[in-house]
């Protein structure tokens, strides 16, 4: 029999609130099977920036990663941000292990090349390395992972938070029957913003094409979604999108993706 | 038969140059047999609490570690610092993991109680899970130490790394031959802190004594020096004190310790 492995991606948010961050983790260290952690930074970052005297940059509303940026993401993501929740979960008894991509060669990933746009320090998921991530799970461990990879070449690099997500659910497929959850700050996928009472119970691919072009759906949401279906037609058996407390069994408010 | 292990120990002043840390992480990964790195956050930490307008408060001497600089502590050590590393050793072939004692619960500390001065935020060492670390040895990992630890009770804590350093050696000692390698800006202990000649090629317990009672020994190298002879007390094998150059196998300029 496959084992199960559920693969959750929060955003950085949830560690702003000391209330919502130990919520989110009674919840996590409460779920049953195997599990791996994802988490971005939040905002934290562009205050540290700011506090350093550093002006983000910004092309087309994307974020460059120069080395001053990348510098601040190591020291957010890796240090703060994975190390709190790392602690908060072990004091729930959660055996979490915190990683970056470099850290047993976990993410290897490719500088952007330089095209119209110099994105700088930023990776795109070359592979991951799904036989290190199960010997850490075989042992009783709790991978926590931060938007973080390496090239090989002793670069760190900054990578998408949702596609790492997708990347390591798609990596543990030959290994278990995954779910991937995208956690944010609404219910699941609404077809207006204001209304809660808007929300798909599902959502395919056709249907979320329609709602982008029609403008419906909130730009930030897109990267989930497409990461989403991506996983779901790489062989992940299921992937959610909605609140934190999707996570307890009892609660069936979400977005399921389908094909 | 045995296995070996090297413990090694470096500061965080070799992080601040390339040079200097590129040399280190290619003696360091030629180094032969297991091995487990442990390192301090030099200067940048201080560095860093300065530019975010923190004022370092410390008692006789001695740093306090107030809720902002544990914070510091966080994203210099366990991020900037140990990513830095992580990434360097991986690009030569180094499967290096780097953690803190809160990843999967590698060191559990104690809060310092408070007495005639509140250290804040500082821990000292309850135990190493050395079990753990033998399992990411088995695995062909080299783990990379920051020096931090948690209190299981959702808590990281600033902890001595030369302590940890000298810990992790006893720790590992019912498993495994071990080497404690402390390195730092001199060749060894010299008595004559101006004149390189003057290196001691061992140093007792009771030659330090005295040295120290003379003031021959600068009070920055007491910590590595105690904890060492506390390392070989307790089953470590070797413990040798010099500059990163003693990882070289053909090197014999260092001051090696003896009970």
């Amino acid at each position: 029999m496959k084992r199960t492995c559920t693969i959750v991606k929060i955003g950085g948010a949830l560690l702003e609130s000391p209330t919502a961050l130990h919520a989110f983790c009674q919840d996590f260290a409460a779920l049953e099977g195997e599990k791996i952690l994802v988490h971005g930074g939040g905002k934290r970052a562009s205050d540290l920036s700011r506090q350093l005297g550093h002006t983000p940059r910004m092309v087309n509303g994307r974020r460059i990663t120069d080395a001053a940026a990348l510098e601040v993401a190591l020291m957010v993501y890796a240090g703060w941000a994975n190390k709190t929740l790392v602690a908060s979960l072990q004091s729930l008894g959660c055996a979490a292990l915190g990683l970056s991509g470099a850290d047993a060669d976990i993410i290897r990933a490719t500088k952007r090349p330089v095209g119209a746009v110099d994105f700088g320090w930023v990776g795109d998921v070359e592979r991951v390395h799904g036989e290190r991530l199960r010997g850490f799970l075989d042992q009783g461990l709790v991978p926590v992972l931060c938007a973080l990879t390496h090239d090989g070449k002793g670069h760190m690099l900054n990578t998408n938070a949702d596609t790492i997500a997708a990347e390591v659910a798609i990596a543990m497929g030959p290994h278990s029957d995954c779910t991937l959850m995208y956690c944010f700050d609404k219910p699941g996928v609404l077809t207006d913003i204001r209304d809660e009472n808007s929300l798909l119970k599902t959502l395919d691919r056709k249907t979320c094409t329609r709602l982008e072009d029609s403008g419906a759906i909130a730009t930030g949401m897109l990267p989930k979604l497409y990461n989403g279906f991506r996983a779901l037609k790489e062989g992940v058996r299921e992937v959610r999108v909605g609140a934190p407390a999707m996570l307890q069994a009892d609660h069936t408010i979400y977005t399921a993706l389908e094909l």
